[in-house]
């Protein structure tokens, strides 16, 4: 391994600069990479993987590389967040492409009217997007599932731990209408909160973006019961990109493979195995945090209970993703405030399908971003 | 360059084997990268480009690194088959993913009914379903181009040279209602036909599977005058996959660099060059099939006449990368006689919306089924 420093390399941002943190772009997580070297290197040949095909074999998943599912259920595994002993494995180019394919799968093919997709606000800012985009005959968006009152059959997605706010969620849906559900557990993994469970749903979407930081890479997996919704995702990601990239599938063996290896070889220092470091990068964040928001009279963020996690053996609070910040009395739009005041791009609240007074920050970007960010978080007052 | 023996390694199949040439994966190809060897390579680095970003100073296409849109552009100006000067280039995972950008992109945002999308039969069999597969209220499959009708606005594909039968082709429909043009122009490139001109249109569409054989990395392009649908045609891919996997990009930096230096730089010896190497490939392919063709009772394939390419200098016949064949008199279904009789998958011509007397095969595959389905055409005999 290659010893790298793990200080920041401390630039300076001048005050008038903007920080991003709109997007949630996992950059945080390229030191650990860069830490374990040349070893987590790939190598692909001119002549290799020019085939659409990637396993002949899987009646499902035709283009996908058999080491791919290989990796998928072993990471799994590992960790135990996920049941995939008798379960179905379709890839795409990230969640984002999966989840469409899900809602697709889900929809009824004739239907007299499109069916609503749902999620409880707070809900993930793209999911409208992505519903509404090419104004399909099958389904639409439906809003917050929380405040659904119709006697139709539904898709609900949940989001757990949620994205924007970290919180552990189930369906909210009460209605005698037939309900699909789809589970985005894109942040159900340890760095981000405890594993108290080994999840067990019908469709569950994972992204390799959210789990090792590689968003680059575009891969996103599901998991899932039913052959025929597999089938059909399969289908739609046929028809929308003939499958995903096979340099990303050699990536991601590569990268899962080194993940499970540190679990499961002996002699692995704890410090250097990938959740452990990551969780503890990411609490060392959240600790900073909140000795600055525990003293600021402008914005407040609410607190999280601590769980055991089967994974790391220890009871431990959260520490998402994203901050879900939200502002005192008498400042209505926390993201104009944040753009205006402290030259930080955050993405407000409505865009969640909640009030402007609560706005959105990557936790996970760079750290002089990140500390940057504190620094004009402490130095907010209320005018 | 590691010289490899270029002989079909003669692997027996067996009578019964069914020969699989109903897809168009272009593997043959593999053989000229492998002789290029190792320097055709690429290496990432576990740590190495784990952002969603690719260029935060490109106004329209945000997730293309700066480099990939540079050997692009060098690409056509080596090949000198499409105008990029003074156009925008918007990356797509395969032309497949880009398509359907074009069609969002050209299609009215708030339509009273939905556009229709046409293409002269016989026309690229995914284009329905690519289309259909969402029941978009936007756009909607409008069938043939050359009976359209209608007095109404709509979006013309024109596939040239034409996926399935490799003929030159222009617009066709001739309606007094405007209409908006995607040139797909996948099989454009030397080793398919003669490059008779610069095409300038104002949205075209390419392809990595079919310019270089690189299909597994799933990646496309497409060339665009007007910069509002450029930005149109990033929204649709970043909702639809939030970009292309930068692995691939990767590749197709290392790959386009490689055919661009074999013609740019000088010793470079002409038979080791990717155009005049896969052009004479695919010549001698069709040499040996016509001369199959010209003796059968049960099939025939239309001729293709001579055009002078200014790539190559030369005057020659397309050598296109599928096979359009015709059953004679008696045989009402060509794809089910090549099944039944020749043990050969093919995709019949309903699928290209014309007779099912038709049938296309793969020109691309490897030397043994090549080799193979001459040998089953050549014994074929009309009962």
């Amino acid at each position: 391994m290659v010893v790298a420093t793990e200080k920041s390399n401390g630039r300076n941002i001048s005050p008038n600069t903007i920080i991003e943190l709109e997007k949630g772009d996992p950059v945080v997580f390229e030191k650990y990479w860069r830490k374990r070297g040349e070893e987590c290197s790939i190598v692909i040949r001119g002549w290799e993987m020019m085939s659409y095909l990637g396993d002949a074999k899987n009646n499902v998943c035709w283009y996908m590389l058999p080491e791919v599912e290989r990796s998928i259920r072993r990471l799994h595994h590992v960790v135990g967040n996920a049941v995939t002993h008798d379960r179905y494995i379709v890839v795409g180019t990230g969640a984002t492409q999966l989840f469409q394919a899900s809602v697709f799968a889900l929809s009824p093919p004739h239907p007299s009217k499109p069916i609503n997709v749902l999620a409880a606000a707070p809900f993930y800012s793209e999911y409208q997007d992505e519903i509404s985009i090419l104004r399909s005959g099958l389904y639409q968006w439906g809003g917050d599932a929380a405040s659904y009152q119709k006697n139709e059959p539904y898709i609900e997605v949940i989001t757990s731990p949620n994205n924007p706010d970290g919180i552990i969620r189930g369906p909210v849906v009460k209605s005698e209408a037939k309900g699909k559900l789809i589970h985005d557990l894109a942040y159900y993994w340890p760095h981000y909160t405890p594993i108290t469970h080994q999840a067990d749903h019908d469709l569950m979407l994972f992204t390799f973006s959210k789990c090792t930081g590689h968003a680059g890479s575009r891969f996103g997996w599901a998991v899932v019961k039913d052959i025929e919704v597999a089938k059909k995702m399969t289908k739609y990601v046929q028809l929308s990109s003939i499958g995903v990239s096979k340099e990303t599938q050699t990536r991601v063996v590569k990268i899962i493979g080194v993940v499970c290896d540190g679990y499961q070889n002996f002699g692995s220092m704890e410090s250097e195995l990938f959740f452990e470091y990551s969780k503890r990068l990411l609490r060392e964040r959240w600790q900073k945090l909140w000795a600055v928001i525990d003293e600021s009279k402008v914005f407040s963020v609410a607190k999280y209970s601590k769980a055991v996690c089967n994974f790391t053996n220890d009871s431990s609070e959260p520490s998402p993703g994203f901050i879900w910040l939200k502002c005192e009395e008498g400042i209505e739009d926390c993201e104009s405030y944040l753009l205006e005041k402290l030259k930080v791009r955050a993405r407000g609240g409505k865009r969640f399908g909640v009030d402007s007074k609560y706005a959105r920050i990557s936790m996970i970007g760079t750290d002089d971003d990140f500390n940057e960010f504190l620094k004009r978080v402490s130095n907010a007052k209320k005018e």
